[in-house]
């Protein structure tokens, strides 16, 4: 059983440095409001008092948390007190240009790094069922899987480090697709004047069925727009594929389209609500 | 058993009939090109002369060809020679407003009508598996949707004359959404040098997964583009979706870059390619 850090305990991080716990790592949290660590502690966690006492006591320091950033931010504050050796997984979607950046810096010291995003939302993060693309040496790639494994249904190494950031953005074109078809397909038979209960079931069950579909479409249909996967956190991502591809000179016209139309929803301050809110734009109710 | 006249033999049309032979209706066809009834005839169908004779001869009459005026076409020479009470079923997918006008026309001879479009694809007209948006008065979907038993996955009243339409058109809207996140994602992945097979299998069994993932995936990765369903006919539909959403005053523009991205497709001459072909767009191989 290894020494794990874990730094983020938001809908993502919380339930997976439990789900750490339960395999019977040792486990100290570190958190931007400490709080959320209380749970955590209960169950047995160590609370780091900063990051550098974080550092110096892990093996393995985890973080997940939220932008490119935030995540720069974290692990300088950690890269001068790790021990030699010690592995950093980062969770978070981040531009896969600071993953890169980020394992140089480290190796400089000594350090190791993986990109590991995660896919399956908060539901995956509870059920320990999470997909994970894995960026980094085959040796780390592998080290890094097995620490997680505790919440994982599927990880694998997708290539170097930045790779696995790569292909959760390409995970998140997927998304934006399946999003808007579901929105717009049912904005357009809700505007009709056709049964939009009906028309969920029937189109769903077919060539246009999707995740998508069975998951958001019942929270659409209850006018619930609670998270879910936020509309901030969505164009966040949105905008790391849309830099990503410029960089690569691919046009991604849909990705680009949908988060134009999730920025309207935050323009009308309704950044935290669930993705699927993107129906409303469509209805002109926001 | 009814006397049943199908008119339009095509990759649809053929086996639809043939499982209402399998059943022990009387089936009567026929076809623009006369040979493709040749082994519907083996089978026990009576080959029509000409419409003319087809329509005498039937109680209930379905069509399954390709456009708005096609449908047009075989209706009116159809119209003045079908006895009182008869009901067409018209299967094709064409613009709401012509099958309103169609079934105008039809009551003033005393005919019936349905709008019946169909989604499953060709696999599902095989194996007797369509899903079928039915629009009309209660009886006469309650009857139509009896004929067309021995095809039928699920088949339900949606509403009027061209609500069939209407939920179909919101259908395809659907499925060029999921289209597109395949299409789009892939591509990303591919540009950045990430492994394809890898990619379709993590992310189409996540968050972005759709039945396009699963049934268009693995053609894409074999770039074998034979239909399918053509990009002709989805160009077709889409224009359809584009004209009744204008009608609504509702915007569609993931439907609208969507046709515009196939069209391109068309302009090269691979309108006969499968939809999936969409791919080579991003990569610009046309």
């Amino acid at each position: 059983m290894a020494r794990v850090g874990f730094v983020g305990l938001g809908v993502m991080g919380a339930p997976m440095a439990g789900h750490l716990l339960s395999a019977g790592h040792s486990v100290s949290v570190w958190n931007r409001t400490p709080g959320k660590a209380d749970s955590l502690v209960e169950k047995g966690a160590k609370m780091a008092p900063n990051l550098a006492s974080l550092a110096e006591n892990s093996d393995v320091i985890i973080s997940c948390v939220g932008r490119s950033e935030d995540v720069d931010q974290v692990v300088s504050a950690m890269a001068d007190c790790a021990a030699a050796g010690t592995l950093f997984i980062d969770q978070s979607t981040i531009e896969p240009a600071m993953a890169r950046s980020l394992a140089r810096r480290l190796a400089e010291k000594g350090l190791r790094f993986v990109d590991a995003p995660v896919t399956g939302g908060s539901m995956g993060a509870q059920n320990g069922a999470l997909t994970i693309f894995c960026g980094g040496s085959e040796a780390d790639v592998i080290e890094a899987i097995e620490i997680m494994a505790p919440y994982t249904k599927r990880a694998e190494r997708v290539g170097e480090v930045g790779a696995g950031q790569m292909m959760k953005l390409a995970n998140q074109v997927a998304v934006g697709g399946a999003l808007v078809g579901l929105c717009e397909s049912l904005a357009f038979a809700a505007k009709v004047g056709l049964d939009v209960e009906q028309a969920h079931s029937m189109i769903g069950g077919g060539a246009g069925g999707s995740w998508a579909f069975q998951n958001y479409g019942p929270k659409l249909l209850a006018s619930d727009w609670s998270p879910g996967f936020s509309v901030k956190n969505q164009t966040k991502d949105f905008g790391y594929c849309e830099s990503a591809a410029a960089d690569l000179g691919l046009e991604i016209p849909m990705t680009a389209l949908v988060n134009e139309l999730l920025k309207r929803l935050a323009d009308a301050g309704r950044e935290e609500d669930t993705t699927a809110a993107l129906y409303d734009v469509y209805l002109d109710r926001l």
